[in-house]
């Protein structure tokens, strides 16, 4: 199904979903389903068709596999000793497929390591590329561009700098605005700020901003 | 306590501690131990005697902070409106009461932007500092900087860039060495890697770098 001629991906990583209402209304009815390994588990859940399940399978049982292959669903197994991670690998084929907006689920959690790491998929992802969990909401500003952000309830709105410094950072619509704000590594200024108006503005001027919503 | 003239600060911020027992161990006998608003309870799941209680105490009951008062504890109560998360505050504390190594116990959790947000106080501190929950041990590394993490059992080694590249990064004694590499946003080519040796050596030659042990 296409939106306004658009080509949602959804992607299932093997990692935590903490809110799965909040996951299936950010999920909608996506034109393609890649789950990532253990990510199967999440899309299941959410009773989702799968288009295609990639991983070297260490985070998946066996009977999970059996069955996939059983029901015919199209399989991208790589080696275990591989140079990319199952969501990376994920990513790439969902851009090779033609998405040109990608909801990444699942790709954080107790593994910190893997979380940094899909957090670090965002900045170099040629369409835009929003991240979840549930409990959070991950998109990624750069140079010049500007988001969005409606009114959530109960919802705290971040804004963290990926670069040391991003600079000209403008945001209308919260209770504490900013304007032509620096934001810079280890000064923690953009946290938890509130979306008063109907939705927030959030504008940078240099660097590489992320924009989080996040529930406790 | 001093050990070999050094001053040690443990910090508890009010995020997740996954193995206590980890923690337990790297904590060790701290010199100062400083809690931020909710990390409290870690810091009294550990038996530890706290120097200081820092927040505005909004992850913290309210007869908790009124034992903590009554305890003689020192408490410095910050504004609920203020431009600083508590884990920052109590970073700050800390290199002002002359910590020359600090570990951050439990700034990370389900509030991903709080995690972020506390991966990015690594880079500016100025003394060596670790982060950990117990399933993850987060160091970071800066132009021409070397670590050794010694061999652990189960451990993963993981080296994700901070920077948008890390370049001349060599690791010796793992399972896939790399020598003179560069590490990018969005390749995922330095996660889970395996310390073969009694340690890994990590060096660094231009950038950023996070190097994290981490436990499934």
């Amino acid at each position: 199904m296409a939106h306004g001629g658009r080509r949602r991906a959804a992607i299932f990583a093997a990692g935590e979903l903490l809110d799965l209402d909040r996951v299936r209304a950010l999920v909608g009815q996506p034109d393609l389903v890649i789950c990532a390994d253990g990510g199967l588990r999440h899309a299941q859940a959410l009773g989702l068709r799968v288009d295609l399940l990639v991983g070297d399978f260490d985070s998946l049982d066996g009977a999970a596999l059996a069955d996939a292959r059983a029901a015919g669903m199209a399989i991208v197994q790589v080696p275990v000793e591989k140079d990319r991670t199952d969501s990376q690998i994920a990513l790439e084929e969902a851009l090779r497929r033609g998405a040109d907006e990608i909801l990444l689920a699942g790709g954080s959690g107790t593994r910190l390591d893997h979380t940094l790491s899909n957090v670090l998929l965002l900045p170099r992802c040629p369409v835009p590329v929003t991240m979840t969990d549930g409990k959070s909401v991950v998109r990624v500003l750069r140079d010049g561009q500007t988001l969005e952000v409606p009114r959530a309830a109960g919802a705290y709105l971040s804004l963290v700098p990926l670069t040391p410094a991003v600079t000209g950072v403008t945001v209308t619509g919260v209770h504490w605005p900013l304007e032509g704000a620096a934001l810079r590594w280890g000064e923690s200024l953009g946290i938890s700020n509130r979306v008063v108006d109907a939705a927030a503005r959030v504008s940078v001027g240099a660097g590489c901003l992320l924009v989080i919503q996040a529930w406790d």
